[in-house]
């Protein structure tokens, strides 16, 4: 098989050694030292220049570097009938679930309260805790694990999502019970897939419905949230802090706003990386189960968009 | 029965209250305005007078406040004849668990990296997390909360105690297997009882043993921790960084090297609170186990301190 790594923002080294390791028979191309497109079966692709894909005529694979695809399924001239499978990797759900928890534990115990005070060597007892209930916005394979890992500490917690689920084994919403789960929560931790109908959800007419002060934690993606509407939001008392990894533009501008805004705590999109000790064996498996006309694993549903 | 509450530093309206709403014929005094030493039959005590009970020749039940008793059991006056009892609050444990699992959490994921980096305006995406095996020094009712939470959430997790324990669900480790245990982790949380074993237990011999760069969490009571020492560990690199709830003076003095220390965060003794609404009907239900010659719940050992 012949594979061309196209990921223009990463470099891509580690992932070539441990493809060349795992698999010698393979070769590797990486944008854009590609020599022959029409040689290229299988495409691994992260943030690709879109317009790209077309260029390759005998391709029969779409691999993504990550968990997410919204880099490969916005791209207009996406081929249609190719397979597009993206990485699941257990030691990802941990990272991402380790840093959704430490951004509601850091509410519920008011850590940033506590840092100020010890900057004003200030020692106020009172009021410890704030008690929370948690809305998962996305009940997929991450939400479910924060679900899960907050049902084991004993923390509240309710999902929504964009479809009927039957026997979810958490307290579930969906669709137009939007209002009615808002009015449980206080705080809401956004892991929604990002497809049309998702980006700008987190927007001013969303944040009216909260509970005044919800606390807002977005690790999906950066295109999920109005930026300036959380600032409205945060003004008029809708939200109250807000724990955000993704951003419209990364690397987040300097002359950024949120940068200098108190109640915003910025993480440089690191709630989760994708490992590739994890993703090119996966990868592999795929191209072994392309190879044999073998169901592939983890692959996308194009009309879902995840 | 005739009840006296002795908490010359805590404000025990909202405890009297309760009391007299859930048992009308309680007789409730409250220090220093006890008219009848002779009559009371049980004394409720936070950080009580040394010295105070032997004024008590009837006494016939010491309840703490708290889930600490070390407050009185350092009494070198304390009638050796009159059992102990203690609260444990679910809610308590909830906290504390809460409390622990953002300390660990925070040190796994960097949070105040993140926001110092945030404060340079610095977008710095390597080396987002922290490896991390977690060891519990304590492993009572309150440890092994931790533990079990831990294990929910995926995190490596040891326990060390002070005496050989059967079939415990967790590894676990005692006595002279210190150094052994602790070679296994890089964060140390201190759950253990204040007595006079542990009191300083927390010391720079300790901290020499520990992993280099090890960061130590101590809820449990300042006593454990020999504070100077603390310091010395860190600018020698044993210790990394430190969570502290708890201090050998509280309110922490403004002029403690603590406040203004980087790698310090401090807390005001807030990692559990006990609730009257929890503690109240656990004493008054150990007062008609009394009345009725019934064996007491949650009553401490006094051989061991706890």
């Amino acid at each position: 098989m012949n594979l061309a790594i196209i990921a223009p923002s990463k470099d891509v080294k580690d992932w070539v050694e441990t493809f060349k390791k795992l698999d010698p028979s393979l070769t590797i191309s990486v944008f854009p030292a590609i020599e022959r497109y029409d040689r290229i079966d299988v495409v691994v692709l992260w943030q690709h220049p879109h317009g790209i894909l077309k260029q390759f005529p005998n391709l029969k694979l779409i691999c993504s570097m990550g968990s997410g695809v919204d880099h490969i399924i916005t791209d207009p001239d996406l081929p249609g009938n190719i397979p597009i499978t993206r990485i699941v990797d257990p030691r990802l759900t941990f990272s991402m679930t380790n840093y959704v928890v430490m951004g509601i534990l850091n509410f519920h115990r008011q850590f940033l309260r506590y840092l100020e005070d010890k900057t004003n060597k200030v020692w106020d007892m009172s009021n410890p805790e704030i008690d929370i209930q948690v809305g998962v916005m996305g009940a997929g394979q991450l939400g479910t694990d924060v679900l899960d890992k907050l049902k084991a500490l004993g923390i509240p917690a309710l999902a929504y999502g964009n479809s009927l689920k039957d026997n979810y084994q958490h307290p579930y919403f969906y669709g137009e019970e939007l209002d009615y789960f808002l009015k449980q929560v206080n705080v809401v931790v956004c892991l929604l897939p990002l497809t049309p109908q998702t980006t700008g959800f987190l927007n001013l007419k969303l944040f009216k419905k909260f509970n005044r002060g919800t606390y807002l934690i977005n690790v999906a993606r950066g295109k999920h949230l109005v930026e300036e509407d959380l600032l409205t939001a945060l003004s008029e008392g809708y939200v109250s802090g807000a724990l955000l990894d993704v951003f419209q533009q990364e690397p987040l501008p300097k002359t950024h706003p949120f940068w200098e805004h108190k109640a915003i705590t910025v993480t440089p999109h690191i709630a989760c990386i994708t490992m590739y000790q994890a993703a090119v064996p996966q990868i592999l498996d795929n191209i072994q189960r392309l190879a044999a006309s073998n169901p592939l694993k983890n692959q996308i549903n194009l009309s879902l968009g995840y």
